[in-house]
């Protein structure tokens, strides 16, 4: 750790004042009431304290916010939608000293879209949905979906390497950057807003930024993939036998439909029950009851009869094969819609009912089947009457494994009595079988310290050894992501 | 900078001594004869000085290596199939200390391959030609492919991020590594090798070695992605009116195909007269000569009738709209292998005449055609009857812009008097089209100091950041990627 560069702490007068010099009376909140958005998560779960809020509207006023804070030892906080499902995009709630919280809602501009280069230039607090709108008017695809892309940034979606329904097709977050522009911990600002497919002069400096949840500078701007639009979708609902036919339905279809296999999702009985109580008005697409069902979407720039065609090739081989008990082809967009609106309405139907364990896990394909059923034994034993809310991303080994309190059981009740057991086993399991323990939502605060048991000494030390590097003060989004250092010499005092 | 662990240096048998102790004798080369393939590079422009060659057998034995080199100060250079066209891979030549060269060839294993999650889990000196075929084994494809994959290692590939032929639908080796095992400049060892599409868990380590051309650590093993093996292809060669027309058939295609279009790569008419001249059994497939030409490959899962009508389409458009002069489709697997070896012969041939000065730009797509025009005529005002060998891979807006000398220059001559000014002028006129002065064969020692003109200083701080945090001595590969430091406070003294 080097030395401070700052000599004492400075008050909160002190920051207010530097602060609205940069960024003008209406860019600098200060007042509690104002704050409180900014300095409370998502879910509610967690708050926080700031000595005030910034709102710059350039890169440069960016630079300026943070050049001053880093002089004066002013820990910064970057926030774009604030929908971390982590925690990871509030101050702390305790902090040794004042959080300044920097959101980039006001650097909304999309600066250029190129359909010779498939490219879109836009500022980090641009939304999701009008980035894949200003893809759409220009008649191209930004592919990224998530739940959240009303209000989500793509500044945000970068920091997070968001994830999604199309990953299988079209790759993470990572995978869509072509260039970013970030300000550095020291007010430095990296120009990096390239449009190519290749360039291998140096480090790759850009993935320092994607995914590292803010800790090692602020994204301001980026250069996003375009992809051409797709012409024709077909979509399904299969009723499959297991988990293991889940798996083994999505290798049929990636055999028969290539490329074309869009969207590849789970969806446990239970968590199909919940989602039906909730929207009164939508019937099960199956005569019966089923313990697992998939949602199936191909994508292409063909025709819509022959990708129909070849959905119903994929079904009715596994029809014939025992992998699939039922299975329902969209025959309109309505129809379409109404699949997806299942499945996206599991999470707010959960957060409805309360009292939900959420795992965001991810295993290899190859070892999922298993993984399900383990730990949905796991959770079993420890409580009969759990739902198993078990759903997501098949198609990338990415599972939503979320344990749902029994209908009659309070939902405080239920969390204290198995949080820790159940989320710690989950984890585990998905460990043990090569797993990741948070495949799309990050670390932020509510993860941060289950690393420890979950990464290598090597794996914290060199997370540490770039945080150091970049971050040598410890001023950006402290608390977030990095666990306390193995070797730390400091002795902690209360 | 830290101070070195070492007091004194070592000499030459010491160093001997201690790594054949880890290696064994037949893994540690000391003579002249047996140090020379592996201290000299591909193209026989750099001949570096080494104490020794170590070949280990294992990640442990390269951990050890490491460790010890560290701990006496002792230079490392690691190689792979020592094929890159940047001197990356071989010691300097007047090095202040002895350097061992740690060669990867004998980690030549095939340690796993999963076809239900769709990955390939091997050493890092198992070829690229090995790599592809285990995977053709396995009934899946491996997409890298490059003009070297008989003898660079996949080690190699990663530590270059290999571009190639099949960049424009399948990616560079970036995104085809889904996990790596990389031994650190102290020797501990960090063990990534995960198969997972998605993994939030902490900052993406594996990218730190991706494309660091062996300066932060040396890769030893790695899972990579695999693809469905299309089973069609169709081929085509087109003459086109001028680059511009190439881009706007390229988006035909892409329009029309989507993501079939495999490979878009533009052949100059110098290069076709050089590589016809050379291949004497082989016949243009045009009667007219063209000035510019684009090798078209569509593959799918589909059928081959199929892609062939999808590929004449877009030829027809093409020659309705005067975009496309020419155009003959491969008849046969035949065809389509003289097509390719037309387009993969260029580089021999260049080889074979000498004087060709090697400029491997990118360019956003939109700026591709503005940029060879540009740089053509540069090129043809200071010699012009310089032939203009210009051709790659077009669809990832890359292409290999070659200038070479007139037939009737020495080669020797026509270098001396023009390598520097044609070079400055093509990779200047690149950077101004906001391009890349080196799309995909890297830094090296033969473009380190280029760096200098063509990246921020802010970049090459932080590249300078991140590679002390993690070889504070500067002992892994030195002289390579990195310009020496902007702001070194060190007065150098003869």
């Amino acid at each position: 750790m080097t030395t401070p560069l700052h000599a004492s702490p400075v008050s909160t007068d002190d920051i207010v004042q530097a602060l609205t010099a940069i960024v003008g009376p209406q860019a600098c909140l200060t007042q509690a009431p104002d704050l409180k958005p900014f300095v409370t998560d998502y879910r509610g779960l967690y708050v926080g304290q700031a000595a005030a809020v910034v709102l710059p509207n350039s890169t440069q006023q960016v630079s300026q916010v943070m050049a001053w804070c880093h002089a004066h030892g002013v820990v910064v906080v970057p926030q774009g939608g604030n929908t971390s499902l982590m925690g990871g995009a509030v101050p702390e709630a305790q902090a040794s000293s004042p959080a300044v919280v920097l959101n980039l809602r006001r650097m909304n501009q999309v600066l250029a879209v190129d359909t010779v280069n498939d490219t879109l230039t836009l500022q980090a607090g641009v939304t999701l949905n009008a980035a894949r709108s200003a893809a759409e008017d220009a008649g191209r695809l930004f592919p990224l979906r998530i739940g959240s892309e009303g209000s989500c940034q793509i500044g945000g979606n970068i920091s997070t390497n968001a994830g999604g329904t199309a990953v299988l097709r079209y790759g993470n977050m990572r995978d869509l950057v072509l260039g970013v522009e970030a300000v550095l911990p020291d007010g430095r600002i990296y120009s990096g807003l390239r449009g190519l497919r290749k360039d291998n002069t140096g480090y790759d400096l850009k993935q320092l930024f994607i995914g590292s949840e803010g800790t090692l500078g602020i994204v301001t701007a980026a250069v996003l993939k375009l992809m051409p639009q797709p012409t024709a979708s077909s979509v399904a609902l299969a009723a499959v036998a297991s988990p293991a036919a889940a798996v083994a339905l999505l290798g049929e279809a990636k055999k028969t439909a290539g490329q074309a296999v869009t969207a590849f999702e789970l969806i446990s009985g239970p968590a199909l029950d919940l989602v039906l109580g909730y929207l009164g008005n939508v019937k099960s697409p199956f005569e019966a009851r089923h313990d697992w069902m998939v949602l199936i979407e191909l994508t292409s720039g063909a025709s819509a009869e022959g990708l129909d065609a070849t959905l119903m090739q994929v079904l009715e081989a596994g029809l014939d094969s025992g992998l699939v008990l039922d299975a329902t082809l969209a025959q309109s967009g309505a129809d379409a819609q109404t699949f997806w609106r299942i499945r996206e309405e599991i999470s707010d139907a959960q957060t409805r009912t309360g009292g939900s364990i959420k795992c965001d896990v991810s295993v290899p394909l190859s070892r999922i089947a298993a993984f399900i059923d383990e730990a949905t034994a796991a959770v079993l034993a420890l409580e009969p009457q759990t739902r198993m809310i078990v759903y997501g991303h098949m198609g990338d080994g990415n599972v939503h494994f979320n344990p749902l309190r029994p209908a009659d059981r309070p939902a405080k009740d239920y969390l204290a009595a198995f949080y820790e057991p159940i989320s710690r086993q989950v984890d585990s399991l998905a460990h043990a079988a090569g797993g990741s323990i948070s495949a799309e939502h990050g670390v932020g605060v509510a993860k941060r310290d289950d690393l420890s048991h979950y990464k290598s000494d090597v794996e914290l030390a060199l997370m540490w050894q770039i945080k150091n590097a970049l971050d040598p003060q410890g001023l950006l989004n402290p608390g977030k992501v990095l666990p306390a250092p193995v070797a730390a010499p400091v002795v902690a005092q209360a």
